[in-house]
Order: structure tokens, then sequence, then C-alpha cells
């Protein structure tokens, strides 16, 4: 034997690991080949010094585990059956070359296979990523992440400033985190850990749906069944199940312009036909719509996104008027409407205006609900109501998704609800953010002037501001960042040319003293 | 006027929201009509004897929500904007029936309207579950949504019986829920609420991540980088993840035949053409994908989806020259292998198999981890090891399908196994679970002696035992589970004819006692 079995008996390892780990080792390393024979057990024990019992230990273990193979009378042998390049040393090395020196006739085919619906999820006239999107080192991937891959992808800072204004986070010391705590802990010590385990729970917690089904009821007049609710890990998975069950490639899906980021990214993710509907001050402009069908004879899109109540990221409130304009136009055309209600707790100007879930009765709205801006982002909980006759396939499509949401962030949310603290809990913030949002506003007037337009101010936890300056958006963000400021404009979110100088303001985790400074910072910086 | 104002000054309702609420009422039930003139405040406040200040409130806020108009010098009307048919009382009900009396165009413009691919996802001869399942109320749904209608899905009792031999749990009772619950009052006292919301985080909590890699190098002998983990709710996540990167419609997808249904689903619901691969005493027949080469030229699968660890559901080992003729194949013809690689950590005979991701180092392996069956179920936490030019699009794609899983059972799970929790609980369960083990094939072969045959018991956390009966699986399964007993037999994991008899004991949770007792039981009904 050409290798060198390593024993040491003082190592803490047992002996019969150490040799079972020194032949293993020879053999995937190629040391040892495919066919070789190995010394005896007697043999080897002699001299090694080592019991022979210890010696057929390791032997049993490469036995059962196939790396060798014993021949009756003939001897113990590296198993045959071990593809003979594999244990060449080069393999081992991860040197991305090694596939090419294995594999150029795969690549070639692979190159000459075209894919199966000839389409071209890269060819949307963006800047590819990186060389040909299409191929990982001689590997094809999907449509879908193609489409990832070779589109714009969102590009946030990893490094936080000192104040940020570019994410609607809530004012999270105001959370009531002693109560959400105990309830958590309460669950946690006395939780059934085999619960949830079946499709037939994918769609959530029963307790949790009865909650939010009342609790929607309440605050947001859509009459549901626990059933149409589906609970999800926050609106995202909402979206994004929204598009798999709904669209199919080259199905024409309307979205507000601008819009959400994460929304049209989901649907271009499926392959929609993305078709942005400009949004006025009243929110998305229905006739927009109407005027494509005269275009257009037989227009039908498949669905309509939109968020009515604080719409992203303009802040406009969708009113009435336009919200049966669009209820109506949905049924007409055979459109599913999908409602992002977010930022819906947080109204400062008149009334909540009731949801389009709550308008509809025939089916046509599919309601997301989040709750991530109410109590915490990084909790993951949100939830879908869908028309009763959709609610069996969410179902499943959440459990070939994820199976189920986390059990205990379901039971404490339920509680949470129950015992009336999220009610508590937005009343005590919309007061606090009416203030901060005054603030925001009196704050821009005073260092801006007439050079800044405050946008959708009505509800949510932002305004969109218009700032006229001679600066592009670009430099006042790159100088808002020198200056420790995170801000960002909106222009990634229009798909037609966006305005110059259009930036969102997140105030409601800013503390009173910071949006004063922060804004009279801005003002030096863009004025 | 037509309509009553109901004004209550004892309800303890403001009186303006009392007359806010009439008006409004009155508009959508459409009892006020569209262009219909309201009085006049002082005409109101006369009638109702409330002041003119609180009816003008009222009024302001119907202005400002869009129902009514105000025309100079004219009066205020109800909106013009708001369309007649909404108003209508039948659309207030939900009569499903309403869609039909509205839309009857609509309905026949979609049913002449034909998918834009020509395809059929109903079309695999399954019994479809109900009606036309690419319809609902007139809407289409998404080929994926009718994939997942049309094919037959997984049918689990909502009742759970006395004893459950279905579904592989760990021994949830020995889990050290004190430690985990200590661990996760900590993180939830100090969280820092902010963290994780951007898409750079998507993949997961870095410590995790690198806690992750330095357990899979030390217990799986994979070597890998924390950037190329990525965590996911759980290993069905993971599955779904990589069928969404991975595959596209019309793909050629290998799975085990039997295999695992939740990876099945998952790629027929991408479009995957799913092949059954014949699994024997080493695991996947390798050789029988090489004989689809020779009869189909240029057969290239997409991906080759394996659970080598633990066979879902046979238990059998994948053996090391199968891994190996299995590393070697994929590479040859371009194919990922997908290795589910749960049930790894209950090996009972010989030393663990390293995983094939640790074996291939050429990017062609993408490795799921899950940790559900050795922690607790309802914790969905699981992770994918992807080759490094992988991991940007997967992380993408998680960030799309919900942002990233929750924070604070990251931080825990990081801790537990950060101070070593983890691999104490696991080599503690291994015996135990052993104990068990010996036990159910001591107890079926005292009390069905050579009527039955035990099949993969050497890991995981159950057998698979082919029972010589008279009576038919679907008999076993309803007399046991008036026994109390909850008994699956493996027949739904087959794409081709199942065998007759097989069945599987997942045994982990069971307590010593009830193991014979339920085996027993079996026995008498079965022989």
């Amino acid at each position: 034997m050409d290798f060198l079995i390593h024993v040491d008996q003082t190592s803490g390892v047992a002996l019969h690991r150490q040799i079972y780990d020194s032949i293993r080792g020879a053999i995937l390393s190629g040391r040892l080949r495919s066919g070789e024979k190995l010394p005896s057990t007697r043999a080897l024990s002699k001299t090694l010094g080592i019991a022979r019992a210890t010696v057929t230990m390791s032997f049993d273990s490469l036995l059962s585990e196939g790396y060798i193979e014993a021949s009756v009378g003939a001897g113990t042998f590296v198993s045959r059956a071990l593809p003979e390049e594999l244990m060449r040393p080069a393999v081992q090395s991860i040197d991305p070359a090694s596939l090419e020196v294995i594999t150029p006739k795969v690549k070639a085919r692979i190159r000459g296979r075209k894919r199966k619906d000839g389409s071209e999820p890269g060819s949307s006239g963006e800047a590819s990523s990186a060389g040909d999107p299409d191929k990982v080192q001689g590997y094809r991937l999907s449509w879908y992440a193609t489409a990832l891959r070779s589109r714009q992808w969102l590009n946030f800072s990893a490094e936080e400033p000192a104040v940020q204004l570019s994410f609607g986070r809530p004012a999270m010391t105001e959370f009531p985190m002693r109560v959400w705590n105990q309830l958590l802990l309460h669950h946690a010590r006395k939780r059934n850990l085999g619960i949830l385990d079946s499709p037939a729970n994918a769609a959530g917690f029963m307790p949790l749906r009865e909650q939010l089904a009342a609790y929607l009821s309440r605050v947001r007049a859509v009459a549901c069944q626990p059933e149409q609710v589906i609970i999800v890990n926050g609106s995202q998975q909402g979206i994004d199940l929204v598009a798999r069950v709904l669209i199919d490639r080259g199905d024409d899906v309307c979205i507000e312009d601008p819009g959400y980021i994460g929304a049209q990214k989901a649907f271009e993710g499926q392959g929609a036909n993305v078709l942005p509907i400009p949004v006025d001050k009243q929110g998305i402009v229905v006739e927009a719509m109407k005027e494509r069908e005269i275009i257009q004879p037989g227009f039908s899109p498949q669905l309509i996104y939109v968020t009515p109540s604080h719409q992203s990221p303009t802040g406009v409130v969708l009113s009435v008027p336009r919200r049966l304009e669009l209820i109506s136009f949905a049924r007409r055309v055979g459109a599913y409407i999908v409602e992002d209600d977010y930022d819906s707790e947080y109204r400062y100007k008149g009334r909540p205006i009731p949801a389009l879930a709550g308008l509809d009765h025939a089916g046509t709205v599919v309601y997301i609900g989040t709750l991530s801006k109410v109590l915490f982002p990084s909790l993951r909980l949100g939830y879908l109501v869908v028309p009763l006759d959709l609610a069996e396939v969410f179902t499943r499509a959440k459990w070939l998704a994820d199976r189920h949401s986390p059990l205990l962030e379901q039971q404490v949310l339920c509680d949470f609800i129950r015992l009336g603290h999220l009610e508590r809990h937005v009343r005590r913030m919309r007061n606090l953010y009416d203030q901060k949002r005054k603030l925001v506003i009196e704050s821009l007037k005073q260092h801006f002037g007439s050079a800044a337009t405050v946008l959708g101010d009505a509800a949510g936890i932002n305004v969109v501001v218009r700032i006229a300056s001679v600066l592009n958006d670009h430099e006042i963000v790159e100088r808002a960042k020198a200056a420790g400021i995170g801000i960002s404009s909106t222009a990634h979110c229009y798909l037609s040319q966006p305005p110059r100088g259009e930036f969102q303001i997140n105030y409601a985790h800013l503390k009173e003293e910071a949006i004063d400074m922060c804004i009279e910072k801005l003002a030096e910086i863009a004025l």
C-alpha cells in the first residue's frame, strides 16, 4: 500500500475512526484507486500495532458505506462501482475551471439547446447584471431566475445612516414590547409543538383568522368569513402568492405609476406584461385604462394592483368615486383587483374610507393586509382575504410555498388583537404620527418655503415632497448621505419618466427634535 | 329627501358621525342616487334639531371622501362620479349569481379567450377536483393555480388519532424547551426591531448563516461559505425556491419513485415534466437515467431531486458508489442535483456518509437542510446551500417570496447552535430513537413474524414495513383508524404502480409502551 495510515494514540479520536478516515480519504482523493486491493485486517493490525477488532470495525464501516467491497477468498478491494473520474484530485479543488475540463461536451450541448418556449426574459431592454444572465457555469436557470438576474434590482445601501428617511418604519420605541413579550413567553411555555403540521392548516391558525376577520369588519368595513383569510409572511408573500395564482406569462397586469416596486418585480417575475397606469390626486386614473380599451379592443387585464389607502409612493388616497369606478371597470373587463391596503390604519383627515374589498361583494377583490408597519417590520406576518372560491387554491399555494407561517407569532398576534392591544396601539400611534406629520409639514414650510410641495400627507407614515433644487436627485441623495441622512428619490418607483426632485420622507420612527434638524439640513443641501 | 337620518342623542356615537353614516349608507345602498340634491346644512340642522356646525362637519367628511360634491350657488349633490350600477342594493348581497347578472358579456369574452401559451395544465389525466378548474366565477386563474386545483391534492384527515404513525414528528417532550425559551426571551427583550428590513439581508441573519456553514462542515462534510447559505422557512420553501429558480415549464426533472410528494407537487406546479426514477436498496437507480439517455438521445434533465440520507419514503441510504455515480452523471448531462438532506442527523448503522454537497466541488449540488425534524415542526426554519454563483439570484427570489424569514427565531437558533445545544440534543435523541427503532423492529418480528419486512431502518425517524395481509391498504388504514391508530400507506408516494401493503411507521414521538401496543393492534387488524 502506497498510502500511509496515520494513527495517533493520543489524539482523542477513536482508533477505528482514524483508520476509517485515512482509507476513506485515500479513496476519495484518488490515492487508492477503484479495484485496488487493500491489505488484510490481520496484516494491517500487525503493521499498525492495533487490535485486529479495531481494524475490522473500520473495514465494516467502509464496507457498509460502499467504499470497499469484499470478494470471498480473494480479499478486500476499493469498490469498483466508484466512477474513476471522481477519484481524481482535481475534483477536490474548488476551481470553477474544472467543470470546463470535465464537460466541454455538455456545455456545447446546453449552448445549442433553446428555451422550450422560445421567449427571452432578459430582453426588457434593461442592462444585464453580468455576462449572460441565462447561464451559470454552463447550467441554465429558469425564466423566472433569468428575469430576476437580468433586470435592474433594488439597490439599497448596506450601511445605515444616522437618520434614515427612506423606509417606512414605525416608531419602534413606542411599541408595547412588554405586553408582546409576555404573550410570547406565555405561548412559548405552553406550546403544543405538534399542531399546524398539516396541509389543512396551511392557511393559518384559525383563531387568528377569526380575529382578523372581525378586525377587518370593525375597521375596514370588510365583511368576510375567517375561511377567506390566509395568513402569510408579510404582504410581500401575499403579493407573491397572488402573482403565482393569478398571473401567467404574457398576461396584462395594470399597476400604478409610480408604484410599489416589490409588486412590480413579483409580477414581472411571473412574466406579466406590466402596464403602468398614471396616478392623480384621486389615485389610479381608471379613465386611462378605459382609453386603452378603445385603442386595444378586447383589452382585458388579468389584474389591477392598487394601494388605495395611501398610494405607494405618492401617498394619495383613492377617492370613493374612483373606487367605485375601479370596481365597475374591473368587473366589466373581468380583471381581479388586488388591493394592497398597507398604511390603512393611519388616516389623519376625515374618516377611514372603506376598503375596496368592503365595497365589492362579487369576488372581484383580493385584499392584502400587513401588520409590519403597525407592529414591527421584523415580524413577518400579513394576511390575504380572498374570494371564498379561491380560498382552497391559495391554501394549496401557501402549503407548497412554505407549509404555513410560524405558529408562535400567530398565537401571540391573535391574543394581541383579542385583548384590544392592537387597536389601542393604533389609536395611540395615530395621534403621535399626526403630531410628527404636522411637524414635518411646518418644518418644510419654514426651511423650504415655496421650494417644497408636500403630497400624500392625509394618511400613512410618510409624505412625498417635491423640491425645486438646482441639484439633481443623485446629488441631493449623495450630499444628504454625506451629512448622515438617508433619503430616496421616488424615481425608482416610476415606469414612465420620473419627475425631478421627488423624495419620500418617512417620519414615523424619527424623534421630534430630529425632524426639524434633518429638514433644515436638507434645505441647506438642496437650496 | 326620501331617506331618514336616524340620530340618537343617547347612543354614545358622535352626532356628526351618525349623520355621516346615514347619508353614506343611503348613497352606497342606492337610496340616494347619483346627482340627487341634498338638503342644505341649515335645513338639515333645523329638521334634526342639531347644531349646524355638527351637520357641516358631516358634510365636510362626505365631501372630502368624494361621496358628495358641492356646486357653487346650486347646493350639494350626491357625487355624479359614482357609477350607477354599484349603487343598486343587489350588489350589497353576497349572491354569487349577481356576477352573472352583471357581466354576461365578460363571461362570454373570457370563455372565448384562450391561454396565451396554448397549454393545458389540467390534462395530466388525473381527476379534476370540481367542474372546470380553469375558471372561478368566470375569472381565469394562472397555469400554476390550475395545476394545483386540477391535480389530486394531499388528503390528510383533520382529526388526530390517539396514536399517529403517519407523520415524521420528533419526540417533542424531549426537546430542551426551557433552554430554547430562555434564548427566545433574551432576544425578544433586547431586540433591535429595525434590522433585517433590507433586501441585502433576505438571505438571512449572517451570524446564523455562519453557524450553519460551520455546523455543516462538522457534521456533513460540506465545505461552504456563509454567503452560500440562504435561510428559508423550512425545507418546503427551499424546494419551492429551487423549483422557481431552476425549472421552466416542460423541463425534464428526475425524482425518486417512490418519492417526496411535497417536492413532486412543487415541480409539477412549475410545469416540470416529472420523470420517476426507481429506487433500489442503494437508493436512486442512476443506471435507469443512463438507459433513458440511450432511448432518448440528448436527454438532459434540468435537475435530479434526491433524499440521500434517508430516502423518502423507503428510508434507503444512498450508497457512496451511487453518490459518486450520480454526481458524475449529473455533471455529464448538465443537470443540477437537488439534495434534500432531511433526516441526516439520525443514522444508526455506520458513520454518517458525507452529503453529496460535500462530495461535489463544481457547483452541481443545491443542498436543502431542515431543522423541523430535529427541533420541532412548527418552527419554520430551514436553509439552502447553493453554489456561490447562484447565491445572488436565490437571495432575490427569497426577497420576492417574503423578504426574509422571521428574525427572532433566527437569533435563537443561532445561539442554540453556537452554545452546542443542537449537537447535544441530536446526540441524545440519536440514542433515544435508536432504542425506539429497535423496539419497533422487535415488536414487528414478535407480532407479525415473517408477514412483515422492515425497510429503511438504518437512519431517520421512521421505518417502512411491507405487510403480507389479506386486507387491502385502504381496509388496513380504515380499521386502524377505527382503533385509534393513524397510519398511511406509501402508495401516494409512487408515480408507478405502488406495491401492496407498504406502510410508514413514524416512531420518534411515540412512548415506548405505545410502540408495542400499537404494533400488536396492527397485527390483529392485518393478519
